[in-house]
């Protein structure tokens, strides 16, 4: 896996976990790129992630990409359920 | 205020609600563009919206932006607190 395109998956944990996981991410490996993973509820804590970041920790970063989309999970009583995702990509020069 | 911009607020209503505000601001004005604008909790519902009206009820469109940004909302017990928005843009040709 290229050190250059490192990725931290967001979930229920909370908001300021992730934040330092993004801000370790660019310290400790020479990383340009950080993108952000999230589905369902997890969302807007993703965007909470990257303002939170951006705004207070590392102000030279840049938002460079959301996209969004959506996922089919395989729900435990049989059958699928859609679930939307993002991708949040925050990169500095 | 153009007939070419138009905006649905996203709130607390169930999804398909605005799902339907979506397809009739489409379908009623003539509008190539309609943008969905949601803050807090609602950030997640707003992707809703959008993957839904994008996969079941309008394949031609495409999401041609998406931004997010954070606001400060005053509270009634005096202070300020941060809250994430979105934007996506939803256009057809």
């Amino acid at each position: 896996m290229s050190k250059e395109l490192n990725t931290v998956y967001i979930g229920r944990k909370p908001t300021m976990n992730y934040v330092l996981a993004v801000i370790t991410n660019f310290n400790s490996s020479n990383t340009k790129e950080v993108t952000l993973k999230a589905r369902g509820r997890a969302i807007t804590t993703a965007v909470d992630v990257a303002e939170i970041v951006n705004h207070r920790f590392m102000k030279e970063l840049n938002v460079s990409e959301i996209t969004i989309g959506t996922e089919e999970i395989q729900q435990e009583e049989g059958g699928t359920r859609n679930v939307s995702t993002i991708e949040i990509k925050l990169t500095h020069d």
